[in-house]
């Protein structure tokens, strides 16, 4: 909850669709791209993209962008003008960079020698400066300040492009791999195929689905496949989780099905690096990374860090709602009762008040209501999933008492965030982050608590690996090792960062 | 959950604010409208409205309608027109009537001989057929279907106006309360008052709360007064809850204080009609009526439940968001662990898919994230707060089958839906009542649950009366009696209806 | 072209259309509405209504209104909304005089106890405050200023309602002319007819159309019949001009077609009093009053001017597009040439430059383009319909000396305006009337002319009744009288004003 | 006015603007850029955008682009937005190529090695299919369809880029001019210069102009210069007309003036090729092309058309508004009488009227009023400056015989058009062009006229040159040649087409 007050965000969803058997198919691959992208909304609102191919030779594509949420950006119209596709991808952004807001939208199309290509994109090239100076020293002008430009100019530019039949797209992609070590999740569509690719580090997730018949869920022939940001996408079209994307892996996914092509190892020694905030906080509740639960993460959490910071009260109680899952988790291993202190009043949103106002005071508490009689004369431990400024828990933890709470302590589920993420996360700078202030030696003071504790580094990666390890021993025998990105808590990035 | 799908809805809320001291005010009357109306936005999406008055002699009104949510229809231009008001009314509704959408907005504003007046209206009058032809007989013409405009010209109708320098209001709005039993919560602005009034039958909630300085919360000068349907609006904009307004009371807000001006008594013998539902379904958690948190309320009904209907299951769960508190107290009773199996998409709202497709059969499925690992294996008891078509509760029991709960048992927080509200809450026809259908007989099994049970009428009652009595004995002695509408379960109206 | 500026404007046009033969008609009435009211947004630009009726007993009206343009008021969904009428009225509005917008919106539309009406009007009441007071005080509420609704309450007043079933709306109309002589062009729309209703001064304009077969346009069995403010729609909807209205007179018009039912008389000795401005500048130049084309009349005025103020000069022009028909009266009465110095650059309209910049000094150039070619190095007579403020005209002359004429005179095809119109037109206060200012005796000094010359109250109505008069003998015997308003020029008001 | 109907139009303009004196400039050069845009909206109404540079090292750009009219694209924010450049560059653009609308808005930004470049560009390439494919062998993908893009990335392109500090734009200007003969007016902005490029043949128009000070129109030291498609723009931001950018000249605009920087030659032998319906139809009567005013050319086409086509008839009229100029010459050359007999409604715009219905058929007749007592019982000449597919005037003379003329011929003041352009006009194919098929044989008796005459190549060719003759021999030394293109008329285009 903090997260959406302070600027914290994911960069990117992407998300396809590819439908199998006959071409044109009978799936509605407009809808189900729109529907999946709705779908990864959480990961960003500020514009959305779709492009479909009919796959043809040579294909039509058909496009649409546009800024707001999915729901803003495509009307009806935009659907009806989307709908022959029989394959396509799609992409919903949180921030703006570059000088044109709707020409950073994703998903990005060229036309190359090769034929017309699209690319989407989630992530943040952590060598992107040099790689647009290479790029431009060729003589390639950029339009955009996004690296999925940055992406399809590098696919289109090396090996030089020659009028061949078939195009070497994969030589094409791996040589992209080698160019840049991360962070990408990314889909390339060309024609009749989406190549699904992850970086060698993992650092951005990437699943996929298989699309069933509504009518018998569990018939064989499949009528299509999905690729996804995150799993929780594949449930509202209909879908089944099938697997991830491994690091480093390109995958075709064609009407013929899923084919692994080639897993571009990582540097000798280096570990995974999934990014482990996607657990913390990013990643929907009901998305699976690496054959666990979100949702089971979160609560381990919890209980680990009731493990590590218990309390004397008579509650346990939840931020609504990310923090839910961590609040039941520490109320569990606690056995202290759980109790609900706060409702979301869901319609907040904008109301346009002018900033210099009385009421602007009251900042956080127009959004959530008191549920006064489950709290007042008890003591209370209030969960939080982290805090970033500092500035949004303050009017909440000044409401309990107000209301009557006579103790108010925070516990909060992960580790003090202390350093910029270069790779696809907006996180406020260095200076504004409460963890590099002087407040944060008496943070309860400075928020108003009677207590703050956060979750260990240690805790925090152990609750999120002890559900992997098991997984690991009885289903994916090509997960040889496990490695999780913690930078912006410990700074110590996956990769030497190039300035 | 179930209300959303099916088209329950609530149909009005109304607010009003007075300035306290010196006039012009310091206080951004329209800003506390504006907020206020949105902590009442569950009560009405449709429109939205805002009077303010200057309160001179004669006074300036200030007027703005528009059609969708408050945040949609009051854009920083139309706050900022309506900034000079004193005092003001305004009214968020649910459901259209008559033959001019936007004309129906309110609050209903007219000129009269004695001055302009405003009416926020929630309610339904019983009687409003013979009241139009009444109106229509003395000659005048109704340009909307609202119940709104039928009483601002009832109270200008009789007594015959005449040019006086005091006209008694207060006369004319007790006949009013003559002429109309119920249901009304109203509000009425004339230049520098409010007039808050609630029909003798108390059928539509009303509550006043103190308007405290911000930054010195226990001060003892108040800023200003307000009244609204529901008391979750005054934490969001400063405000402590003072008081309800009694059935059958007439309450004169000014700059000076709050005054009872009368209580029109009911017939002899008569109870007490306060809509049940309010506390079932229709308010927010954090609201109080009759001296109980609504939350309380549904958490009582969810330990009676499970004292009614038990079940031998390994966890409880909720259909999020409104069926949580009874499911807390359905797991506190019954000493079964509380677990979370859902997890709502908040961005699925409306997106445009074509209405006959594949992926409309999916239906609730897109508004649910399943989460899997809490209960695959287990059997699950879902508490849900009505049941009244029966067709969205269906998907959800399939979806929790297919994730692997192997027994899914549904309890109901509150009685059959049987008959119709002709008292200013819209449910469907007789007809589309899952409880009026030949399948009712077998429910569990045509929706596919392993067992359901409803909590009794008798159950409901007396959850929702058992903290009433004790409040009343130590609180308000002027509450002599108490009663509820159950008209819907029931049949049983709290006045003769006229066709 | 000064009126633009100067905004002076007339207040509404209004429209009706019933179609003919079998019902459910084949014609689209609410395209007729549409078309019908374009050709008449000259007259009105901020909102438009149309109400259609499909004449059933009881009727169904539909309704739609917005504001602005017809063109933007008027989506595809709404005028589908509206398709199923069998006639139905319009109106497109200017001005906004009381406290809500859209409510101003016509046509008005209540219910009464005969059932719905609709009325839509074009003018002013001259005495509507005594009659708001008098409706008032009969006990009902006005909700907005508009004088539409207080058409509607009076018709619906008096003489009492009582449950007939064949309600007698001509007398209730009739009653309403006794009430107030003017200003007002009524179209009444009841069930399966609409009264056409001119007041006995004729100040308003209306007119009848016959509606024929587009393909066989000389048909004899009509296919509908038109009543709109001026014939101009009439073409667009491939209608015939078929007679005005006459002052005073009630014309019903049903599917049976066009019947005259009474004629008011004006008290003894008045003249009618047609607003003389109609011709000068309002209406569009291919309409038709009192049987004469504006555009001739125009013409005619253009000619006079020529006689009663020559100069001596090389060429004469016109400010586009209003004052051609004056030019070019004037170059054929001088025998000078005609030519064109300015162009209008028809795209300007609004654009968003902040207030107090350099370029507002442009001023009105931004919207003409001067044909330097044609008149540099001579003498130009500049022909405009009238000067209100003055403050346009003058960065034109500027124009044009800068371009290289030698001098540059200006005539003025209408006398100077003086005095405020309280019978339907905007006009600026009387102090802000360049003809009420000092400047005004060094006129041409002021606006930087070589002479300036205005054309004669006598001068104009001689060109005006000069073509009637011919008319009149020939086609009209019923038009006993000729006489119009010219009360902004002479202060002479037709009658007397209450204040 | 035929071309509207016929969808034949300009596809774009440009305007440019660089403040003089002192950085940062007191001139507001977003609002000079709209303005200027705005006065060139005839010539793109499909989008519009605008790109502002501050000038420094390294420059920052301000951009936004918009679809739609400049008033619709150019909100006050957008332009509040842009409001600290010290030059800019703007583009409107009429018709839609490529995958993508918006991204196709111009003027296309890039990033260069050497730093960011806007362009903005009129006209079409003739070879882009080759240069198209010669920059994507090179490994840049496209992603538009746009020419501006590829002119882009050709100047980026060779020779090969390297990190100079002061980079050889020019040098890039000239390699790109001799790769693409035509059609091309260009405004390539870099840092602190507008570089203005016309091709070798000069086929689309570019003028610069001198913005001088607005309160002291005649002072020395000017405010800024200007560069747009058309000088008509000049005079609604107060800039004097300064000269042409002659073809095959680089004009370097900078803050400290213009300089021809270099004039690339045409192929031996090769004449001038500007369009010669930039005078027929195109541009605004009062823009001024190789020394002379279009109005006037178009007034020499009349007058020639009545020395070739005389007719025996009582009146001269127009098709308003673009054939007025016409109607006048051909008046004054055969001494008959100009009379107006339509006038325009201008409010018609879009009204959404469902294609097959009854008013469907009514077509033009919508969009004109008949002046009937004009022309009623006379023989009428109507004078239009093309006839593209025939299908429009044939209502209007409809119009005219129903109003009572006696007869109706029919003088085209340019030739029939018979072929496609394929420099930068939008015009219909082949075989929807009148001229192109059986029916012209017979074209009056097709349209319905009494007879139908064009004006020849010849005269059209000597009624454009008879003006620039003269004017080169008095003013312009360095124009050697005058030639125009005549391919649309005569199949003649000025350079071998490639395929």
């Amino acid at each position: 909850m903090e997260f959406e007050e302070s600027g914290i965000g994911e960069e990117c969803g992407v998300f396809g669709c590819v439908a199998a058997g006959e071409w044109p198919t009978q799936l509605e691959v407009a809808q189900v791209l729109t529907l999946g992208l709705v779908a990864l909304q959480h990961r960003g609102q500020e514009s959305a993209g779709i492009v479909t191919s009919n796959g043809a030779s040579p294909p039509t594509y058909t496009s649409h962008k546009g800024m707001g949420l999915v729901s803003t950006a495509f009307a009806p119209e935009a659907l009806l003008q989307l709908r022959y596709g029989n394959l396509g991808i799609c992409h919903t952004r949180y921030s703006t960079t570059g000088f044109s807001e709707l020409q950073n939208c994703q998903p990005f199309v060229v036309d190359t020698l090769h034929g017309r290509i699209a690319v989407a994109h989630n992530g943040e090239l952590v060598n992107s400066r040099a790689l647009r100076k290479k790029v431009m020293r060729h003589g390639v002008g950029l339009s955009t300040g996004s690296d999925s430009e940055l992406i399809t100019q590098l696919l289109a530019l090396t090996p030089p492009m020659e009028e061949l039949d078939t195009p070497d797209w994969v030589a094409r992609i791996k040589n992209l791999m080698t160019e840049t070590p991360t962070s990408y999740s990314l889909l390339i569509m060309f024609k009749d195929v989406i190549y699904a690719v992850r970086d060698p580090y993992g650092n951005r997730p990437l699943s996929i689905g298989r699309l069933v018949p509504i009518s018998r869920l569990h018939k064989e022939d499949t009528e299509g496949w999905v690729v996804s940001s995150e799993s929780c996408s594949f449930q509202s079209i209909g879908a089944k989780y099938y697997r991830e994307v491994l690091p480093g892996e390109i995958v075709q996914i064609s009407r013929f099905g899923v084919k692994s092509l080639s897993v571009i190892p990582r540097p000798e020694g280096d570990l995974p690096a999934f990014c482990i905030f996607e657990y913390v906080y990013f990643a929907r509740p009901d998305s699976i990374f690496e054959g666990q639960m979100v949702y089971t993460v979160r609560q381990r959490c919890g209980r680990q860090l009731a493990i590590e910071a218990p309390t004397d009260v008579d509650l346990v109680s939840t931020v609504p709602e990310s923090a839910t899952p961590a609040a039941l988790g520490y109320a569990q291993q606690s056995g202290l009762p759980y109790t609900e202190v706060l409702c979301k009043n869901r319609y907040v949103g904008r109301t346009f008040i002018q900033p210099n106002t009385r009421l602007r005071q009251l900042g956080v508490a127009k959004k959530f209501g008191v549920l006064t009689d489950n709290f007042a004369g008890k003591r209370v431990v209030l969960i939080d999933d982290s805090i970033v400024r500092g500035n949004t828990i303050s009017p909440i933890i000044k409401l309990l008492r107000e209301a009557g709470a006579t103790e108010v302590h925070i516990r909060v589920a992960s580790p003090p965030i202390k350093f910029p993420c270069y790779m696809g996360i907006n996180i406020p700078t260095k200076e504004e982050l409460i963890a590099n202030k002087p407040e944060f030696k008496d943070i309860a003071g400075y928020i108003g608590a009677d207590s703050v504790e956060y979750l260990t580094v240690e805790g925090l990666v152990s609750a999120v690996q002890e559900g992997i390890s098991s997984f690991q021993k009885e289903n994916v025998s090509s997960y040889k090792e496990v490695g999780h990105c913690t930078a912006c808590l410990t700074g110590k990035y996956p990769v030497e960062l190039e300035w």
